[in-house]
């Protein structure tokens, strides 16, 4: 390999499952947050809110994680499906699908004996040229099934422990007002910290994430509040 | 173009705005069916869940409306700034990115001098070059940012009707009983037809889609009921 910049890739080191668990957790804090935040607003007893609470917490888990893996396993099978009928169409319209790896590379400037050159080589080896439409035409990326599992847990537990986060001032302080101080607090910071890793593991600039993420959290939470206290009081 | 198969990319016919709706619906009723389920289980009184159930809809309707115009316009910016180093890195380091564009045909089956001479045309003019970087080597397709805010609108909204549909029963019905049972069939069906519609809008077999939408909110309900009721028990 030629020299080049230094490779940054930083954004890739992170392990597939610390990533899933991140964006879990910066997606769970909002909803349980913001609920709580109405119903205090509503003036609704303490132990209510984490009744509710809890059960948006377990909704939003298994929305995530259930979800998310059956979503999995649907890609994945559109993937395996989609493949066979190229095979089949580059045997039963080898034309078609030849001028179609063609007008692709004609695309970035392959003219001519370059091009005709191009495509035989493409075209010479059937799973490359499948390989080749997959990638290029249809802009699928061979799914990893075995991941969905995983990365349906990891998830899963980002999102409960993101909610929990909100909701346990409530659980452990007999007083609403008290909570809801610690809990804005905790959330606040939680949602800086989380979507700081997320806009990491998802190789956007982190402090941008950050402020993104607070802002999502702070306004869902405003709007629940002032919606609530509308139909509650 | 030689004669193919009959062209079928029906689900790619509907207008993007209308998918992002039906997706905002589809993934908006799971969370208020959940929690108005497991607040009827726990014995919550009938105007506390309209109470709740739309603060987590306001909730979940700026979590996905701005979070997800927030997120589109940092995937704007990221397009933008990584072409920018792509089109730098072409003039610094040319031969590395040459090197590049050949590992890339290379995958594909093409050798010798048919990749010299594809390499050559991709090189020679570089916006082209610099567009191949980005499409193949960074997997980043060009955003576009003046759809992020409709898209916002469109998916905010849906998830802000489909969660009025578990929660309508329960404004207009006296007994929370009887609303439980209306949002219930309400629900599995609005799940049934958003699942569908959202399974055609992004290409995946829609009874299978509708399937599986309707298995999640089930699910959800039936673990927040159970949670709900031992918390609030």
């Amino acid at each position: 390999m030629p020299p080049g910049p230094p490779h940054e890739e930083s954004h890739f080191a992170q392990a597939a499952v610390v990533r899933d668990f991140v964006i879990g957790a910066a997606d769970g804090l909002v909803l349980p947050f913001a609920l709580a935040t109405g119903l205090v607003a509503a003036g609704l007893a303490h132990p209510l809110i984490v009744v509710a609470g809890l059960a948006v917490i377990a909704a939003g888990c298994v929305a995530m994680g259930l979800g998310g893996y059956l979503a999995a396993r649907s890609e994945a099978d559109r993937y395996a499906s989609e493949r066979k009928r190229e095979e089949h169409e580059t045997v039963e319209y080898a034309d078609r699908e030849r001028w179609e790896v063609a007008a692709i590379l004609h695309r970035y400037g392959v003219r001519g004996d370059a091009l005709r050159m191009a495509v035989d080589s493409v075209c010479a080896e059937k799973r490359r040229w499948v390989d080749f439409m997959m990638r290029f035409e249809l802009d699928l990326k061979e799914p990893e099934p075995q991941r969905a599992g995983r990365s349906a847990v990891a998830t899963g537990s980002g999102h409960a422990a993101g909610g929990l986060i909100p909701i346990a001032p409530y659980m452990l302080m007999p007083e609403a007002g008290g909570a809801l101080a610690v809990s804005s607090a905790l959330t606040a910071g939680a949602l800086v910290a989380f979507g700081w890793m997320k806009a990491r593991a998802t190789g956007l600039p982190p402090l941008r994430g950050a402020a993104q993420t607070l802002a999502v959290g702070a306004v869902a939470a405003t709007v629940a509040a002032i919606l609530a206290r509308a139909a509650g009081g």
